[in-house]
């Protein structure tokens, strides 16, 4: 049995230095990388890739998986051991059920959705794009047929991204959530404060001030021996990346006309790279270090984003330090309009630019649409009007043209369905842990007017974090949180929130 | 023969996607990784050289230049692939007669030596480091007696970076320049002028206004294309590197206390890109893509960075635009004074921080030194004295500790024999250069102090760069040059402008 695992680890760590090779191939790419060496880089992806997925389906690693399965032989694994072997398991039988054929004619539809994807924005025409997204759709319904054809094949692909999730918990959590948005925005709406002007226009919050600011964050969140495992850079587009445990990477955009782009980014970010840096050191490079779920992953970012950088308690504690680092543009504004004017909401055409409360009607349109796209009650011939009419109904807004519309986003172009809902899923997990925590520390608010975040941090370690893949999502928030996902949690954080700053009353 | 020349270009792609990812890692180690990735970062380097190595040295690859080679096949490849062959029989040449065991030890010893000279340094204390040197030496010649027992030692070390070269022509050039720069320097330090402070004394050059001048030298240098195929970074330690053949990278480092460190670091740094971006595309990311020799490679950064950017026509037209970067700095400087402060010659203990005078005792120093090692003359023990003798002799100076003298080049330590030369051989051929373009171009001054250097860049790719590594270094100077590498032409040039400088008379 010795051998038997000794060939199993020099397996996964083949598998994880390939792995996080493509991973700094990305990172670099998106960041340094000069734009003539794209096709090169993309070659080399390619190819780390394949390899890759060659030793993880090659015979003898399945035969070791097999092996190492048996009841005998299980039986006497250690844990970790054990729950390595079953997170291959469900990885395997997810791919080994492709054909290869299927595979390579997929990756080539997705290629070419994406151009054309590409394509189709620029000149602002869907028809450039309709036909790869029927081919895009029919091949992920396939796709979900291969991997198990009993099932709703939206619960395959979902699976991917929420695992354990399934399509009637979520209609049944976002058919609710709906319902309340809808009548919280059109509360907001009526309200004599809606609409009032963004108080930060025509101001320039300088860049290298701003970087000063994300300092602060960074200080707050990365300590000790994380501020060796972290490091951050400045791009265009915000993410996170873990190159291997000991190398978490957040990249940042800094706005001149909006400080809370980065400001609120940069925390956002730093929630994904704290969940990360949290991952267990008995797990190193190994497939037992990576997330829950997306869903999970999205808690830990928004946590930080939302409930503790965008909560009153921060900037109460907060603001006199930050109006001092720009002292010429907030010398005229008061904590009270400052935070109204950070928490703003507005019906609007984009998902990436809305805010907490409309964001949810956003994911909510795109979840329907996808479900029916998979489901077959939808083609893509009708997606553009039914896009529309959901955001006329939902938002009270139409969009100009197509690319402020169904054309928006990336994902469906690259054959990415079921990931939306965890967007939203982050938000209610994230406000269960909000409230929580409320119990656990009675001077939670005061840690964060004090900026004193060390026990949350670790709170959330030891109860979220540390499980990585090796519990369900549910399961790791029923055992944290003390109960099952909880719409209604979520629910009354955004009323109590909402009709505060808006003078509603309930 | 296409199926034989077909599975050569799938084995050399995949030989190049291993090296080019290879060269980002290292990349990536220097200037961005968090330290706490060290570890996992030289077990992810280690895997890929030795992937690489084992195709390289792969029965097949073998066989396949083999069959390439024989005559019947050879004379009928088009030129690229005759010399691809070529080079690859060379580098097979040195690779396969050495044992897999001692390459194993020899690693071993070196990874050790590497970590003791360190420590050597740090505790000031030769005898930490002696017996890993006598060992790294000892291996250095074993090496040397497996690919070519028939030839001086030192002459089979020196071949890996200055092909062609060989000790007997090193002993005459080296002895010659000796002579002339020790009677150089005794005259300049003669001189009324010589010891004049640093006119930079307590000023500071603040970084960002450097980072503008170093657009200049960007602009200058890296033009059209190039542009996109070429990025640069802030470093500690300055160097070149390339990943693929359109992502060539510098690193910089700016000092705050001296300008000159980030403005000749960059030219120099862009001397070394601008010879890589200058290969030509159809030997794209082959064994071909690659410096004839490293005195080539150093010739391209000294000539930008000595003939150029350190020449009076230069700061003539330069200056001005210069002293209005720093206004307050330089605004009681004219560009005489300005100019000597530069150019300044003065014995010093760093090779790194010497000027173009003393630079090349500390090379020959270096030179004599480590031919002896490797002939037997001499042993690890009396290095030491011998070191400080010779920079006494030489230099007229003496190191006050063994962290200043024989410890302060990495070098040895890595068992790298046969180098320092290169650096010398560099600033000789690029004196060749700078003479041979005084022929070509009538206006070659007037270009320089009009910064309009394309003519000069598009002479060094025509009549240099072109030929990577399908020629010998002095056969591709014979050629640009119309003559043998000349001692005499680096002499005079180096009498003529320190006896102008310090107003000697000849």
């Amino acid at each position: 049995m010795k051998e038997l695992i000794k060939e199993f680890e020099e397996f996964e760590k083949e598998i994880y230095l390939l792995k996080n090779t493509s991973a700094l191939l990305y990172f670099d790419k998106t960041t340094i990388m000069p734009e003539k060496s794209s096709n090169f880089r993309d070659e080399q992806m390619s190819y780390f890739a394949l390899k890759e997925h060659q030793i993880l389906t090659s015979k003898r690693f399945q035969e070791l998986i097999e092996e190492l399965s048996q009841k005998n032989t299980f039986s006497k694994l250690d844990n970790i051991i054990k729950n390595k072997v079953i997170v291959y398991k469900k990885k395997l039988k997810k791919i080994v059920c492709l054909p290869d054929e299927f595979v390579k004619e997929f990756e080539k539809i997705k290629g070419k959705s994406y151009n054309n994807w590409v394509l189709a924005r620029e000149n602002n025409d869907y028809n450039l794009f309709k036909e790869d997204l029927r081919k895009v759709v029919e091949f992920s319904i396939k796709k979900a047929k291969y991997i198990n054809p009993k099932i709703n094949p939206y619960d395959v692909l979902l699976d991917d991204y929420e695992e354990g999730m399934r399509v009637k918990d979520l209609k049944i959590m976002f058919s609710r959530l709906k319902e309340e948005v809808i009548e919280i925005l059109s509360k907001i709406k009526k309200s004599s404060m809606y609409n009032h002007d963004n108080i930060f226009k025509g101001m320039i919050f300088k860049k290298d001030t701003q970087k000063e600011v994300l300092e602060d964050i960074f200080n707050m969140l990365i300590k000790g021996d994380n501020k060796k495992r972290f490091t951050w850079s400045q791009t265009i587009h915000p993410f996170m990346i873990r190159i291997e445990q000991n190398d978490v990477r957040i990249c940042n955009a800094i706005k001149e006309d909006d400080p809370m782009f980065s400001f609120l980014g940069c925390s956002h970010e730093c929630g994904h790279a704290l969940y990360e840096l949290s991952f267990p050191n008995e797990y190193s490079n190994s497939v037992l270090m990576d997330r829950s779920s997306l869903g999970m992953h999205e808690s830990q970012s928004k946590f930080w984003e939302n409930y503790v950088f965008l909560s009153k308690s921060f900037w109460s504690g907060y603001f006199e330090k930050y109006r001092n680092y720009f002292k010429d543009e907030l010398k005229d504004i008061d904590l009270d309009s400052f935070y109204r004017n950070i928490c703003k909401v507005k019906s609007s055409l984009i998902r990436v630019k809305a805010d907490e409360i409309t964001y949810i009607l956003h994911i909510i349109i795109r979840f329907e649409l996808e479900l029916n796209l998979i489901e077959g009650n939808i083609g893509v011939d009708e997606l553009p009007e039914l896009w529309n009419k959901k955001l006329k109904k939902y938002l009270g807004i139409e969009p100009k043209n197509i690319k402020e519309g169904v054309l928006q986003d990336i994902h469906w172009s690259e054959g990415v369905f079921g990931y939306f809902p965890t967007y939203t899923l982050g938000s209610i997990y994230a406000t269960m842990y909000d409230s929580k925590l409320k119990e656990v520390f009675v001077d939670y608010e005061d840690k964060i007017y004090n900026r004193e975040l060390d026990d949350i941090i670790d709170w959330l370690k030891e109860n979220i974090s540390k499980y990585t893949n090796t519990k369900l999502t549910k399961d790791i928030i029923k055992k944290a949180c003390s109960k099952e996902i909880d719409i209604e949690c979520y629910i009354n954080y955004l009323k109590n929130k909402y009709y505060e700053l808006y003078n509603i009353e309930d």
